[in-house]
């Protein structure tokens, strides 16, 4: 079966060349043609001059691009052939995600929303987390593919609940991202000395996934991204929106996203989300 | 050398018990003086009718009381000989600690506020965490006594740095425990499916420790207080306190706090402060 893969950026490129290395017939489109013939060339695939010449004869059609605009301009653009199944690993909002499961419903294509955690080191492994909505026999028929790309796949529920999951795990991450940020400021103008702050924490209660990869760049101010605070700031406010949908108003998110939106307005969005430390220490 | 233990707790008991069986030789005072008789009968220690009592022949004295009142009131009674050493391992607020250092220095009494994490379990196994503030040397006068408590003993800083280590220590697992009970409140609305949400997150970046302590109990509902709701709004209230004291303001910590306070007015503040979850619930 052919598949077509539709965005080469940080994420779809590696992605893209473990499906190659698993042995699946590629057909890859992105916005660079020059790009997308080079991925053709090293990784053995065949490039194609636009997304409907991608998804012509392709059974699935996977899409990895920057927000739910990019996603719904190239499916429309392509026109995925009856009977296909497109599988979209981009972060859009599960309101989004649902939409297009419905517009490609009902011209006989099936869709599952699959965004993944983990930057790119990840995707170069395959060792990507997965994240699943739709129905589980088109989840079955995508999971060759999605097993090349991911070490966990996990199906999160019907159409748009993958979008959820990864809504929040970010808004989580952003949270926790937030509190270390408010904590080390704090310990600092307090004189507390960092090394023996993050001994402690790192043992007990108040220890996260965030202490462990953003304490450092926070003491050290580097904000070399490996994700962009504005795409942090995207997600939470993707979080808060859907779940303002469902009346409900998420206190701490909330003030996190305050802080986050700070730190973008003073120029940190191209810079890593740990740059949201810098918002705090100008309160 | 004779070590006073004041405050025969739930932490306090089995901390006095680890440091009898590593061999010191302990005189023990409870507000409930057939508590003491008790612990002395059972863990071959001498009970003290009054603190003064209790540490009039010690040269190291302990506290464990629930807040800065009762430590006050318990060494003002005790006169605490000149010479001796005071370690409090309570929480308290650090410029509590601070003002007790200064008072007891002025007598010629050295004074480490040096209080534990790790609930009951770890205080029986000897594993505390133990953050240390005051002079070194009177931390290596008190380290043996320490070990016998504890598995991990740091030196945080001067007088008031331990307490400030918990508070912060204390106040991220406040935040990262109130985000995670907002996570699990909108899967939930959305209809997410919640063991596919843990298992996302626990493999990514948003994964803290108290997901992996708290999650479950928030689902359950089950709110047996393993550290109350009550106390964790108290430690959060100190640390805001102490930020505000160096004209900081601590937006996502503040957040918490409000969500922390509902559920206390609400009743919840006897229970496990996974019962956060509930003023989640009701926004």
């Amino acid at each position: 079966m052919r598949v077509a893969f539709l965005g080469l950026g940080t994420m779809g490129w590696p992605q893209a060349a473990n499906l190659c290395a698993a042995g699946h017939e590629l057909t890859v489109w992105t916005r660079d043609a020059g790009k997308a013939e080079r991925f053709a060339h090293e990784h053995g695939a065949t490039a194609a001059g636009s997304p409907k010449e991608a998804v012509a004869e392709a059974g699935v059609a996977i899409t990895m691009l920057p927000d739910s605009p990019q996603v719904e301009e190239v499916l429309d653009d392509a026109e995925p052939p009856e009977g296909s199944l497109v599988v979209d690993m981009s972060t859009i909002r599960p309101s989004a995600s649902r939409a297009l499961a419905e517009r490609l419903g009902e011209r006989g294509v099936g869709f599952l929303d699959a965004p993944v955690t983990g930057s790119r080191p990840k995707a170069e492994d395959g060792t990507l987390t997965i994240m699943v909505g739709g129905p589980a026999a088109d989840l079955e028929r995508a999971r060759p593919l999605l097993d090349a790309m991911g070490k966990l796949v996990v199906h999160a529920g019907p159409s748009g609940h993958g979008s959820m999951v990864k809504l929040i795990n970010n808004t989580l991450a952003a949270v926790n991202a937030a509190g270390l940020a408010e904590g080390i400021t704090l310990a600092r103008a307090a004189g507390v000395d960092l090394d023996a702050l993050g001994e402690v924490v790192g043992s007990g209660s108040g220890s996260s996934a965030m202490l462990e990869l953003k304490a450092g760049p926070m003491r050290e101010g580097d904000f070399e991204p490996l994700f962009k605070l504005e795409h942090m700031l995207k997600d939470v406010r993707h979080c808060l929106a859907e779940a303002r949908a469902l009346s409900l108003e998420l206190t701490v998110a909330g003030a996190a996203e305050s802080l986050y939106a700070a730190a973008d307005t003073e120029g940190f969005g191209g810079q890593d989300f740990a740059a949201v430390i810098r918002s705090v220490e100008r309160d």
